[in-house]
């Protein structure tokens, strides 16, 4: 239980108040989930009472059902939410207190508010780096979902790949990827989907337009799905056509070469460094580093923004339960573009992926049989 | 050109250095428009040196040929962003300086991080304020883009409706809207599509899902789009079905009432709570005020969460070319939902709204011809 964790560590450290406003740490310790835009979501946890999570009135009941650990306290849009909270905390500690904050959350304007309603407290203690660690590992019911967002991921490609004609457009396949998902029941896509043809790939800000597909071109698709809050992403590019080029063939192959040696790397103790390193040695070594120009991955969870990234310098020892993508590409403008991408987490001796998609330069013959 | 604009107001108040971090700001006085994620993406104004535009490496090239009155500086995801930040900062002002920033938008983390490369700065402005009410007053441009934004709201309310018959489920109808609105080259909705039947409209967080459309039921469609960054919203509430009862044909009547009078209240000079006060007053001595919970509007611009906020206690005047919703609502839980919602600017001497989809209980057949 994260919340019981985090209560601990307050006992431990002499933290008497944890102020969470990132509506995904509230969910992590409180299970209620919401997007509160501008308004005020968050979960205060005290060293020595009940914690509070306090919303938006229209989300009291809401709250309420979900997160059945806590205080609910809610606020109309008409009152100050400010002086609600601070009577509710004030209510559960006294105000000489020594907070933990999320400082890569937390703005200036709302920690001006808090240090107003609380002259006397100290907000020393940073919560994020923690919470950053402690969402690193997922829990079996976590790994469940990006599972189960995992295999729409690889139902999402099939229906690419099944949908690709000469002369459809990028954005003719992507209305079709998501239409077919939704009317299976996958509401929600975790990032923009990108359906990109031929040279298009290799441009670094490409985005689905109006260029046709033509025979013999390779087809980049980078997508993924939400399931009950946790996010897949995948990466297949897939070769349209008859024959492939010598050219395609080699630089497809090297991208894959560079995608399972580095998830044949992967073990618990290896660095997220040494394994962008062993990706990346492959495609240096064959003379195209300079087209392999971002990090090998990223974490994912609650989003496909999260840690640990994947990168050269980071030093930090992979250990068992954190999930990650490894994604290698090589993108030479005006030219060709590949990546070929898994999500999935580190297992006591290995990786295992959340997705399942056939890769190889043939795969796309299998993806529509 | 609001950079201008920023630059004179610095003067007068004798500001050093504007630090802009919010994409929507850097957007608006740089015209360079992305997603940073997690990374640094920063517009950097001096009172008496050209201004610094600083992104990540892969977006150098765009920003230079985008952001063309600034010097753009780039850092690398292996470098630390903030040295070299804080060196292109030094070389044009020194370091004992004056400085704004969004405090509605830097974190905590972020402002330590300056604080530490600008030990002898002070941080004491607040340009989060300044920004917001610029951007509330919308240049010809802004609405032109927002002109298109709800001429194309107002394609998606005929394809929805076009859509409907007995049996289709909520999201068959969204992904219907939305895969004929990319298929014909909209991209991008502004917020996720709401489609609702029945008394599932009466829920506060209601999504589609798999309830089939019945007879003689509200269908409520509340969406929009983005255009080159801007926002469209509508809400229409169409009849599905041969008749009418009279509870529905009087809750409808009463919210339409309710938009229209707003609608027509809108003038330079009324303040948002007396505008919100002429919708709910007629709702309201119907006997139904209770479920009209929620403010009459919101702004919207670069997204559907701005400024100004048209609600009760909000005694901000109404400026010419300022932008909102108005989206009066009645909500009875089990038993129906209503909401009819045009979005538009105030002008000389009214409203004009960005959306025209046809009103009135008898809409659904106007647009299925």
């Amino acid at each position: 239980m994260p919340l019981n964790s985090i209560i601990n560590l307050m006992k431990i450290q002499d933290v008497d108040i944890v102020f969470l406003n990132d509506p995904k740490n509230v969910f992590y310790v409180s299970s209620y989930r919401s997007d509160p835009h501008e308004r005020i979501l968050a979960a205060v946890l005290f060293k020595d009472a009940k914690p509070l999570l306090f919303v938006p009135a229209l989300e009291e009941n809401d709250a309420r059902n979900t997160a059945t650990e806590f205080d609910v306290v809610s606020y109309m849009d008409t009152q100050d939410p400010w002086t609600i909270l601070a009577t509710s905390i004030k209510e559960r500690h006294s105000s000489l207190t020594d907070w933990s904050i999320e400082k890569d959350f937390l703005t200036v304007e709302r920690m001006e508010a808090l240090r107003t309603h609380f002259p006397t407290a100290t907000f020393g203690h940073n919560i994020s780096k923690t919470l950053q660690e402690m969402r690193l590992i997922k829990n079996e019911q976590e790994l469940a979902f990006m599972k189960e967002a995992g295999h729409w991921a690889d139902e999402a490609l099939k229906i690419g790949a099944k949908t690709l004609r000469e002369g459809i457009t990028e954005l003719e396949v992507v209305a079709e990827i998501e239409y077919q998902l939704k009317k299976r029941g996958v509401a929600e896509m975790s990032f923009t989907t990108m359906v990109l043809f031929g040279e298009n790939a290799a441009s670094p800000h490409g985005v689905p337009g109006d260029t046709k597909l033509k025979q013999n071109q390779f087809v980049l698709f980078d997508l993924g799905t939400m399931h009950e809050g946790y996010a897949s992403d995948v990466t297949r590019t897939l070769f349209f056509g008859d024959e492939p080029s010598a050219h395609q063939q080699k630089i497809y192959d090297l991208v894959l070469a560079a995608h399972d040696e580095a998830m044949a790397a992967v073990r618990p103790g290896i660095t997220a460094g040494e394994l962008d390193a062993a990706a990346r040695t492959i495609i240096a070594d064959a003379g195209y580093g300079r087209y392999f120009n971002h990090r090998l991955g990223h974490g994912l969870g609650q989003g496909v923004h999260e840690f640990p990234s994947i990168m050269e310098g980071n030093g930090m020892a992979l250990v068992e339960g954190m999930c990650f993508s490894i994604e290698p590409g090589i993108y030479i403008e005006g030219d060709i573009g590949v990546r070929v991408e898994d999500c999935g987490f580190v297992t006591a001796n290995g990786f295992e992926a959340f997705t399942h998609t056939p890769t190889g330069i043939d795969a796309y013959s299998k993806l529509i049989d």
